[in-house]
Formats: C-alpha cells, sequence, structure tokens
C-alpha cells in the first residue's frame, strides 16, 4: 500500500538524521518538508510558532478536520553511535527520533495525497523545539487550532521499550509532567569549631532533605501517582569550615495538575518552615516545564480502534513519567499521544536520549499506515 | 563550742520533720522560729514575703551586714521511712532536709547571740516556699533587702552526694535553671487511609523532636554547659485513625541566662518552622521556673575559707542541674551557695525528694559551725 | 420477579438484625439458613469452618459450578440507631450489613429454587466471623473448593458510597489488605538531666517516625498505590524523666502482595537500623490480617455484564483500602467481589461500621436479582 | 637582662622566616640550631624524630630536669604579607610562629649557658614536624625522654588573641582533640523517576546528617565540651539522576579521651544503622589527628608562678578546640603548654595560619624570660 514510497523516505529520514537542527533552528528541515507539502499539492504554511509549518489536505465536503503532529528538532548532545548516517552537526543529534516522526508523517501525506479516500479537512502539523523549549506550545499561542481548526490531534512517537508492531495509548495521562526544583538555603558559614556563630545550612538540608521525601506518602492521595527525587545535595568541601549554603535540587513528576500544585505548595512551605526552624535563609526556583499529557478518552479509543488495523493495539497500563510538549495541543484541542512500538525482537531497544540510539526504519510504514487509519476513519467518507 | 546546743536543736529538728507544712503554709514553724528567736534576744520580722521571717542579731558599731537564709517548707510528697519521727501529715514530707536547715540556722543564732565575737549586724532569714513556689522572690520582693540590708548572703544546702564533713561551692554557676516546655501540634485527625486529607501531627513532632535535639549541639557554645531533653510524646491511641494533635514536652536546663535565652529562642522558632512545614498548628507553653544560682566569686571564696576552718573545703567542679530558688537572693545581693556533705561514711546517701531521704543530724554542729564562720569572719571584729 | 418473596425477607433481615451474633458464634443465625435451605430442598452441609453453612442447589446435567457467598457474623460495637429492630444483643450489632447479605443470598436461593432456570450446581456459601477473624479462610482450610468446588464464586457488599441501583466492581484489587504494626523502642530511662546516662527512646522514635513516612514515596513504584500510616507514638509521661520506651503503632495499606512484603520489609529494616544509631533496643510486631481482595478478570467481567441487567453496572476506578476475607476464598477459586449501591437518594449513606448505620432493605430485591443473574448466566441452559 | 642578645635573635628569627621548611624537611633550620647550641656549649644530638634536635645543658649536682620545646616546622601554605622578610620558598610559610619559637629557645639557652643559675640539666627540645604530621610523637617514639628524662617539660606558643605581656595557661585540657571523618554512603543511582530500584543515598545522608547533629546533645555530659561538625554533604549533579552516593564530612573536637571515643562509636553506629534503616552501604574513615593537650596541674601551677614574675599571668577560663602535638609529650612527661600573648596594644593580632600572620618580635623578650623563669625555678639552686 505504502511500500513505493518508503525508499525515498528512508533515504529523507536519514538525510534529516545526518543534518540535525535544535530547537526553533529547523530552517532546512522545514523547508524541507514545506517543499514535499507542496509537491503533493498542500496548502503550506510556515513560520509558525517560529519554525513550525502546517500542510493543510483538503477533499470532498465534510466540514470535519483532524490534526496529525510530528516534531522536527533534534537534541543538544553528541550522537556516538556509527551509523552512515550520523550526525554532521557537532551538539546536535535526532537522539529522540523525530527525524523518523517528520518522515512517517510525510510519508502519510503523500500517501493520502495520491489516495484521497477521506472527506474532510486533514492539517499535517510539523512543530518546531519539543525538546525543552515548547515548541507545541508557541505553535498554539501563535493560533495554531484557531487558523487551523481541528476536531482531533493525534501525535505518534516511537517506543523502544515496547516491540515492533505493538501501538499504545491509554485515555487519561499518558506522559508526565516533569518538574524542576532547586532550593539553596544559606547560613553564614564559619569555623566547625564555633557552631554557635553559624546556623547550619548543612543540619537545615537535612531536615528539608527528609520533610520533602515525606510528601508523596503523605500529602497525595495512595491512589494518585507522583514522585519528588532529590537528586542532588551539594554544600561544603572542607574538613573544618561550615559552608556559608547547601543546595538541593530535583525532580517532580505527575499526571494530574491538582497534585502537582499539591506537591510544589508542600515543597515551599517546607523550604521555608525548615528554614525558619534552623534560622537559614531559603531560595526556591520551581520550575514547571511541560504539563502532563492527558489523551481524552474518545480520542483513544478511536486511536486504538485505528491502531487495531494496523498492528497490535493495546492499552497501556501505566503512563510514563517522562514529559512531552503535545500536552499543550491536548488542551487546546481533543486528542490522543500515541506510542509505537520499535523494539527489534532480538534485541532490547536502545533507550531515547540514549548517545547510540536511532530511529528504526523498519517502524516507517506502520506509523504511515496509523496516520493514515487515523485520518481516514475520523474523516471517513459518506 | 556548740556541742551543749544539740540535743534540744536535735529535738527540734525532728519536731519539725514531723510537722511539715508546705510552701506559703509554714505557720507552725515559722511560730516556733520567731518564738526561738525572740528568746535568745533577737529582734523580729514576721510575714515577709509570705510566712517568712527574719531575726535582727546586732552587736558593735560596725555597719557591716551579714544575711544567713534557711528555708522552713515541705515537699508535697508522701513519706515512706520508717523514722520515729516521720510526718504526721499526710500528703507533705520534709523530703529536701529544710527541717534540718532550720535548726542549723536556729542553732548559729543561739551561738552568735550568747557568744557575740562579731562586730556588725546578722539577719537570719528564714523563707518559706524554696520548692517551687518561689518563696525567697516573694521575700525579696517584700523588701527583705532593702528593710535588712545584706553585705552578703549565705544559704546552705544538706548535699547527699558528698561525705559528711566535706563543704563545697564554686564561683559562678553552682545550681542550675530548670525551665518546662510543652508543645502542642495540632492537625485535624482523620481515617489513617486517607493521608492527604490530614496534616500528619505524629510526622510534625518526628520532626520537631529531632530538630529540638540538635540545639545544644549546633546553637551554644561548646564550652557552654545545657540540656534540652524531650520527656514526653504523646499522639493517637488507635490503629487506624491519624490523631488530630501530638503533645511534646520535657526541660531546659542551664546555668548562663543567655543560654537559657538561645535556647527558648531556637525551640520556639522550630517549633513555628516545623509546624509551616507540615501545615499543622503549634502552641508553646515555655515556663521558666527559677534561673541558675549564680555565686559571686568573692562570696564562695570567702565561704570556703570558712568551711575550711570546719571541714573539708573543696571547690565544686562541676554545678548541679537542679533548681533552687536562692537564686533570687543572689541576683539581689552578693553572696554564695553552699553544699553540706551529709552522706555516712559507710552508706551512699538517699537523694533528696526520695521518700526515704531523712536530714542527718550529725551534720547539725557542722552546719552550725559553718554559719557561725562565715558571720565571724564577714563581721570580724576590729 | 421476585417481590413476593420480599415482606418475608425484610422480616427476616431485621430478626437477623436483632439477633445479632459475632464470630463463630452464630449459631442461631446459621440455624435459621440450614433450616430455609433445607425448606427449599438444598442439600445442606452446617460445621465448616466453625459456623459456615453450604447449601447446595442442583439442577440439570451440566458439570459447571458457582459459589455465592454471604457473611453472617455481626461486630463487637454497640448499636446507637433507634430502628425497631433494634440489637438486643449488648455488644454486638450487624453495623456492616451482613444481615442483608443473608437475606438476600436466602432470597435468591428461594427464587432459584422455584425457577430452576440453569443446568448445574449452586453452592450458597454462609460463612462465619468476616470481622477480622478470617471465617472466609477457616472455610476454605476445611476444605471449602475441595468438597465444593466452583467454577467461580461471588460475594456482594452493601455500599454506603454509591447510589442505591448502582453496582460497581473491577478487574484486579477491588479491596486492600490492612496490615497493623506496632515498634517498642527501648533505651532504659533515667533523670532528663544527664542525657549521657540514657539511649534516648523519644529521639529514636522521632528518627524512626521519619524514616517509616518515606517509604510509600521512596521504595515503591510511583504508580503503585499503598499507605503507611503511624497513627499513634507514646512515651513518657513526665518533664523530668526520660522515659524507657516509646511506641509507635499504625497501620499499612496495600493492594499488592509484593508492594506489601517490600513495606513489610522497609519497616523492619528501619527500625532495626534507627534503634542500631541509637543504642536502642527494638521490638517489632507486624500483623498481616486480611490480604487484598483481588478480582479474576473475567470474573469481574461476567459479575459486570450480570450487573447491567439488573441495574447500573460500572467500573469502580479504585479499589477501597478497607479489607475483606474473601480475598482468602479468590486465592482459591476464580471469582470478583462486587459492590452493592446502597445510598438513598436524598440522603449520603451513613457509613460502614457507624453505630447509626443500618442495611438498606430497599436494596434486598437489587441483590437477589444480582445473585440470580449471577448463577443464571453462569449456568446457562443449553 | 636578655636584651643584649635580642638584635642577633630577631635576625635569626626572620632568617629561619624568610627560609621556612615543612615538616621533616628542616634540615638548614635544625643544623642551624645545632650550631648554636654547640657554640654555647650544649652537649647537642641531632636526628631524633627524624630532624629533631635536643641540646643539653649541665649545671651542678642536682638530679632535677626539665625540658624546654620549641617547633621548627613551617605552613604548606603561600605567605601573602608584605615583610621584609618573606618567605623565600614557594608554598611554605612561617604562618604560626615557630621561627619566633626557635628564636624565643634559642635565646633562653644562651641567657642560661651564661648565667648557670641553676641546678640541674636543661633540655632544649627542638622538634619537627609539629603541623599534622605528629613530629612530637615521633621524637617521643624515638626514646625522647628514655634519653633525655625530664621531670617537667613545658612548651610555649605565641598567642594572637591575648595582648602581648598577657601569659596564660590552665589546668586540665588546654588544647583540643581534632579529629576528621568521611561516611560515604553508596545505594546505586538511577533515574530519579523510579525511586523504587534504587535505595536513597540522599535521603540516607539526610537522615544520618540529623542523627549525628543530635551525638553531643545526647551522648555526652552537659557539662563536657566536644563539638561534632559536618562540613560538607555531597552526592549528586543533574535533576533527574539519583545519585549512587552521598558524600559526609566533618570534624570532631574533644578535650577528654573518653568523650572522644563516645563520639566516634556512636558516629560509626549512627553510619551503621542509617545504613541499615535505608538499605545502602556505608563506609567511615575517622581520623584521629592529635589527642587533646592536657596539662598536669602541678605543672599548670608552676608555669603560671614563673609566668607571673615575667608578665601578666592569668588562668585561661576556657582551653582552644585546635589542637597540638605536644600532646603527645605530655602523655609521657608532666608538664604545661603556655600561650603567650602577641597582639600590639593598638591592633588585633592576625590569627594563626592566616596568610598575613608574622611573628612579633616584640614578644622575644618575654618568651625568653619565660623560658629561663621555668628552668631556674625548676632546677632552683639550693
Amino acid at each position: 500500500m505504502v511500500d513505493d514510497l518508503l525508499p525515498a523516505l528512508v533515504e529523507l529520514r536519514r538525510d534529516i538524521h545526518a543534518h540535525p537542527e535544535l530547537g526553533y533552528k529547523e530552517h532546512r528541515t522545514a523547508a524541507l518538508i514545506a517543499a514535499q507539502l507542496r509537491a503533493i499539492g498542500c496548502e503550506v504554511h510556515e513560520g509558525i510558532g517560529g519554525t513550525g509549518v502546517v500542510g493543510v489536505l483538503r477533499h470532498g465536503t465534510s466540514p470535519r478536520t483532524i490534526g496529525l503532529r510530528a516534531d522536527m528538532d533534534a537534541l543538544p548532545i553528541e550522537e556516538e553511535g556509527a551509523v552512515a548516517w550520523r550526525s554532521t552537526a557537532p551538539g546536535a543529534f535526532h537522539g529522540c527520533g523525530h527525524d523518523g516522526h517528520v518522515a512517517m508523517l510525510l510519508g502519510a501525506a503523500q500517501h493520502l495525497a495520491r489516495t484521497r479516500r477521506f472527506d474532510g479537512t486533514i492539517h499535517f502539523i510539523f512543530q518546531p523545539a519539543e525538546e525543552g523549549l515548547g515548541g507545541a506550545r508557541a505553535m498554539v499561542e501563535d493560533g495554531l487550532f484557531t487558523r487551523f481548526p481541528c476536531d482531533r490531534v493525534f501525535a505518534l512517537h516511537n517506543w523502544p521499550d515496547l516491540p515492533m508492531g505493538t501501538i499504545a495509548t491509554r485515555p487519561g495521562p499518558i506522559m508526565g509532567a516533569a518538574d524542576k526544583f532547586e532550593i539553596v538555603l544559606t547560613g553564614r558559614g564559619g569555623h566547625a569549631a564555633i557552631p554557635q556563630d553559624t546556623p547550619d545550612a548543612i543540619l537545615a538540608a537535612a531536615q528539608l532533605a527528609t520533610q520533602l521525601n515525606t510528601i508523596v506518602a503523605r500529602r497525595i492521595a495512595p491512589t494518585a501517582s507522583a514522585v519528588l527525587s532529590i537528586t542532588r545535595i551539594n554544600g561544603g568541601h572542607t574538613h573544618n569550615v561550615l559552608p556559608a549554603s547547601v543546595t538541593l535540587g530535583g525532580t517532580v513528576r505527575t499526571f494530574d495538575p491538582a497534585v502537582q500544585d499539591t506537591i510544589e505548595d508542600a515543597l515551599r512551605a517546607a523550604a521555608a518552615g525548615v528554614a525558619m526552624a534552623n534560622d537559614v535563609s531559603f531560595e526556591v526556583r520551581y520550575d514547571r516545564y511541560y504539563p502532563a499529557t492527558i489523551n481524552h478518552a474518545n480520542a483513544a479509543a478511536e486511536a486504538l480502534a485505528a491502531a487495531a488495523t494496523v498492528g497490535d493495539a493495546c492499552v497501556a497500563p501505566e503512563p510514563a513519567f517522562t514529559s512531552e510538549d503535545f500536552s499543550f495541543m491536548l488542551q487546546a484541542c481533543p486528542g490522543a499521544y500515541v506510542w509505537l512500538g520499535q523494539a527489534r525482537v532480538d534485541a532490547p531497544g536502545v533507550p531515547l536520549h540514549h548517545p547510540h540510539y536511532d530511529f528504526n526504519d523498519a517502524v516507517l510504514p506502520i506509523g504511515i499506515r496509523l496516520h493514515v487509519a487515523l485520518a481516514e476513519r475520523h474523516l471517513a467518507i459518506g
């Protein structure tokens, strides 16, 4: 069905891999996408939310619309694998498979453009800067869904933990909110033998670390899921000087904004209280990165139904605690985020963001067919 | 020298022992004292600071003055010993030897009144309510030292930890300040399986107990002496209900008012901070009982010199953490507090406040001679 | 369909309510049940696992079998409500609705016995001692499922949190494992001013309480559900004596035996480690009460299908942390536990175990029909 | 009396300052000392405990002996002051005034050798490596006091905290024991969102830091002096990876070996216990550096008596928590360590070990006279 398209798409995927571009700098990639979309007859809009591109493909008379999204940016890390199409850009690397996401969505566009077995409008959405820079939010704020209204929006992500052929999603949370925090507790520092002259920032940090490690156990419902992990604690470097300050840092992972609020509030209160108890000053930096990615129940069901026509569809039993900025699109439009297994039968998948990661090209036809199925089912003729 | 006085004094001591009176209710004891003082020619003033009595004995022309103090009250506990002169008053007992203190000071008054080997004025001060009720403060506030000015004031206390014949004191702190505290941390209580609905008062109490136990180590000079002990922690009584509140109680012992302040402040800040960190409310009750008893250096030296003429005088290497309301007199007048060993050679002393305690009558002549020596040396003739 | 049976059943339910019997003492209730089962033609077996009764009803030739279970025992608490059928037995009270469970299952037996629209064997299981005494385990250990083999076993429990007419269950865990623990930390006790002579049991308890409150956060998967709540901490009662020991007690609630094991192990290690760090001795009592009640997926689906024919069937989104000894039957036989809403539209339900609780008789026909549906569907003719 | 000696001694002191030598490398300094001792008629022994030198001066017939000790080594730090006699050796600096100590003791030797107002034997002891390398212990272990028996041994140390002219010492502890510790707690490390897979080394470190900060408060007598300060805590450096290990380091300062033992034992037990409670492994390194310097009471009294003849003698009210390896000599021989005020009236002293520190040459005659007085009084003629 889409086999004839694959050789060129594999070549394209590897070409993008060899020329990775960091968030909001996807100029070559976006231009390449725009050219291909134009070539198949899409109406093309560029520069949305930075370097974002939207291709519009209409057919028939139905007012129904669907959005299909891929992300374009690379990671700011060095590739260490030895593939022939290895990154030629120092400090940039398609270590999350966005090169494959682009290829799959372009392949679906090519197939849909030539077969036209749908009635309605398809928006092919290519977003910039998914990796930590909020390109999805930028596009939404730039009017994505008002300019290109969608009944539904879907995104696929390759998933090294699942075998190739398995397609999984779930209603409700599928990806987490990953917040970062840093707390600095500051006394004055002083001689280790004169404790009475120096509020003890290390003692304060110890009490605070303990306190923070009780929040998940005591402040949120046992049936809710959350993590608060302190991942670094640093202060002092000699054996006879009390340090002026100690820094604690870590991450908070949640699926529910109310739980996220509870934890941030409790963390701030803990820092303030422990600082008061220990006579030190404190500074809290709490960065909310991406919100949880929460699939709409109906859209998830539709995705599973579509998936069942192209592979082994399954309900993911648990969400993942990593985060994804497609969450911003799902706050603005009903839709679902879908995991596309890419592990080879004989080998476990190299994890995302690993310096040896590479997108599995054998997954391209599965992803293409899933995009096509989502579009053809939502915009079913007659 | 004073031996002829002893039979009557022993009888008197045992009579007082058999008729103990609690703080501010020492009517019989005070009347008995006043009568004896009058009998030997003292000018007697009664009703000072409640039931306090002052006997004034003047001789010669010197303006020098000295105060010698004894305490009169009994303890509100039941005697369990089997002495023939056992307490006849239920719930009252001379378990701290104030009966002996009275007898020694009356003996000294008798001796001094008949020998008159001094030049100046002696004030025999019999105070009420030493045991927790601040009779010394009451007398000071009632004008004790303005009405009966003293260059020096001394008090003796029998000391079961020292052998009979040993007399000890020290410059600076000799008895501690013993404060009491109680902290109540209050959440809301609730079902053990729904922690998110209930600030956890037990967790807060645990964090607070830990915090409080660091204060002595971190907030006061290592060379300063202090204790903060939490002696009770209570909250909850079932296995499936989170208690609404937990109570912590304990004691703080210090020798230096600045250290006392530091600890109280740190305790209050700890309670406030830990409460904030745990979202519970808190209440702190901090009761300062008696201040530290701090001997004036010169007066302590004089006491040691006088002691050396009647027994084995020694500098106490360390103060005791128990407290004594003679501290109030030493805040108003230079002086010293002196320990009078009362342990028999062949037996360790029964401790003060123990239900089997009894004053050792064999100590009477030593105490009398020490009072006399203090007076005769301070008011030395010519 | 079953309406003609109701007047007698309501009377029966109230009669049982008025004559509650505690666990393993359900002699009157069991006799009454046995008589009714015999009256309708069941083969009756008594004295199973103590006072348990099984009624066997066979029809047709199919080897298929089903078990339907009700519990018979009352709670050891005093009824405080004012119903006409109030408990006449001091200290015993049907505060969990087992009276209604018995009536519903007898009603179903009556209906099934006269209609006989099934092909196979039905075991009506009336168990003793559900409230904390493990009557279900006693029956299983007494050979329940070897003597009366069941393809499936189902139990209904009235549910005051759900509106009458709603029937809910879920695959996997539906009721929790509720463990109890008590930890005693023992130093020596001693004077508050001499901390160096006394390992501090209160400090140890504080450190342990903190440590325990981190277990759920750090030792189990964020997506797993568990509670560890310390509900009591008690030691010491004066302000100047360090107590010899402090006791911590509380509960652990889990749905997964592996999580339960992890928590018990971590609790024991925490107690041992904190005791070592604080030089105190320790004793841990950890009582596993009932295991989690874990529905078999197929049986839960069958129960939901049956429920849909008699009321509003719904998948319970979350299990309850309270526990139930039907868990032992589900360890021995596939089956499911089902919640039967009993809240009136105009009033929230009085919770189970509340002294004013009463079974809602209007639920009787729903429960009867559900039992009947479960049996008729599993033993469907032809 | 000694004024004529001063110009050459000042020159010598500055020459040594300009040519500092680190511990056990004091070859030039030792040679210079040996030459001067020989020049005045001492019997000279070199190479004792490394580079140590002992000069023996005998007079009369008394068997009495005294040792007077100076230390010779420089600090391994860079001088930052601008004195004309600034260090010419990179990375070495007489920042503790040992140059002055050598000059004072040589001056005393010169004076005593020419005046000979004593009856007995004087040992002038010049030790290597006082700064952290235990030169005093090396000399003692090399037979110092068996080869050169001393009734008494004294050492002087310039003291910037006291005004010039003040000489202070005290019976009992005068300098502390300064121990160092390092504790490494090791889990496994892992992803911050998967806490259940990784014992949490940061939580363990927090609990341990809290526990350690209670030791001084709870395990030693309130009247004993000690410090345990944690001065560094380090683990982790990202926001999403739990570190494999955390390191705590710090210092313990004590005056009493029994207290030192108690603290080390409690620290080790705390590490072991907290590690067990948190399922991490642990490693403790506890380095005892120098023991407390404990003056013998009689020797301290003799030093004060001698000091009173050359300056303002006073009993130091408190010991210092810094440490000194003269402690090893005092473990082998009765003696005392004495502080020699060197602060100018108009300026506070630059502290010891400060890069701008310099010995105050105006103190030379005071130190010489004190050495002389100690010798002449202990070896008084007939």
